[in-house]
């Protein structure tokens, strides 16, 4: 690991991280496909304005990073025509689509100036292939790390986002070992595993599973048109229309995902589970639930 | 409640109960569409070999009652074949399709003289409708209540068998006050609510508002081709190639459900999940898993 991203773990973040569920059948399973009547339910929830006011409103300066999508300029466009319904001028398409493209010091220099990214969503897979290690992400790093920064990043974005992605898994065979597929994932934050589209698609059983793998992760499974906005890189608020459920792993009693074979099934004893409506805060570091926005750690 | 139903519950059954996840797409949101490929899983996993091996095996006597379906001559012939291919030559099926129909004393005879009788799918609002109240069904009660008799049930025949009884919510909006439609169930064990076609249907979020909206239910979520067996209404052993997935809501600390207007996000705060694999064991009134048939209550 290098020693900048080693650092970044030592310290408290000065940025924002915001995680998006995602809206539509755009996972890994399937490209995206952005359409104006899905998009709307962003407007609804509020995602999007909640984005915009943690920075500077409507004046915020943000660039959406197209990286995930293999259609990058449809997605990019729906995403300007989004944010402009909001009164936002201010947004930029960074379509890198290559490690190549990465090293585009104009990219570089767009990032130093913005008020945030939005990581679009694709396969996750693609956004930690094409821009791992780039000095392109260690910028948009540093500065989540040490300003007012904001990232946002939806479905695979989102699922990017820790140090631990999950990046394969179906719904149905989420609880046999091995079924799902975990990586290293960007690292904005640690110790947490984020899942997207979480209650339609039936992951549970995936997060379950990497949770089980590795009980000092937090679960993160995030509905659609949900999310969770986190500062400090510990204070975590859901955000959306729909749920957000954590998984906790820290008193599984027994599990058998050592012992097993590949595509036996696993048992998990005492996952505890909580379900955060709109408004409900969870504090990772502290594994807390709290219910309202009042909660004060004592 | 009538007073023999009542005094079921008093006492500890001396039958068996074995609710089935359902194995293909029968659920309430379509009707059933048996086919050999899909029935094989049936085999593989040996879960209608269990349902004969906890009566007379090959020899046993087996009624199938296919209420729950709108097609129950196909969904018959289907467990003719199936039980058959197992060496079964026993089978029989009962096809009441109405109040009227379960009037027939023939029927009534032939579950008195069973072994034991299999609840096919469909929608579990047919079994409650049509048998709820008649003297077949408590001829059936009786029995298992007070005989080494098997009521089986996979898909709606499971989700029908305790008092509380799911009978509609869709995955999407499982988490949304109301959205999670519960009924009177028939009623063979109590306090716990099942619900089936879990892991693939994405059915987390009806399950964890049922359980929140009374903890005193235990929620089993069975997998598909995957099932528990449960002796003196209380030690459930999974069987089948799935999982089973427990919530035990004894623990929840906050849950804002009473709170809401319909149609709103629920939140839960602690809620305890297990996951059984094949050969776990879970003991519902103690409220205690086991992660082998070796468990012992001390």
């Amino acid at each position: 690991m290098p020693h900048n991203v080693y650092h970044l773990y030592m310290e408290i973040p000065l940025g924002t991280l915001i995680a998006i569920g995602g809206a539509e059948d755009k996972g890994t399973e399937a490209e995206p496909r952005f359409e104006q009547k899905q998009f709307l339910n962003f407007f609804e929830s509020g995602i999007l304005k909640r984005i915009i006011s943690e920075m500077k409103g409507v004046d915020s300066y943000i660039e959406v990073i197209t990286t995930a999508s293999v259609i990058p300029e449809e997605v990019g466009e729906n995403y300007i025509k989004a944010f402009g319904k909001l009164g936002c001028h201010n947004i930029g398409l960074i379509h890198i689509k290559t490690r190549d493209d990465a090293q585009n010091s104009e990219y570089e220099e767009r990032v130093k100036k913005a008020d945030g990214v939005m990581f679009t969503g694709g396969n996750q897979l693609r956004l930690t292939m094409i821009l791992g290690g780039t000095d392109f992400l260690k910028i948009i790093m540093d500065r989540y790390q040490n300003d007012n920064f904001v990232v946002a990043g939806t479905s695979a974005g989102a699922m990017a986002m820790s140090n631990t992605m999950i990046y394969q898994g179906s719904s149905q065979g989420a609880l046999l070992k091995g079924e799902v597929k975990i990586t290293t994932g960007i690292g904005f934050i640690r110790d947490v595993i984020f899942d997207s589209h979480f209650v339609t698609r039936g992951r549970f059983g995936r997060l379950a599973q990497a949770v089980a793998s590795n009980p000092a992760c937090i679960g993160i499974g995030l509905g659609e048109d949900t999310g969770v906005v986190i500062k400090n890189g510990n204070e975590m608020e859901a955000i959306g229309s729909g749920l957000t459920l954590i998984f906790d792993g820290h008193q599984i009693r027994h599990s058998n995902i050592a012992d097993l074979e590949e595509g036996e099934p696993i048992s998990i004893e005492n996952l505890i589970v909580h379900v955060m409506a709109k408004g409900n805060l969870y504090y990772l570091k502290e594994r807390k639930f709290y219910s309202n926005q009042l909660a004060v750690i004592s």
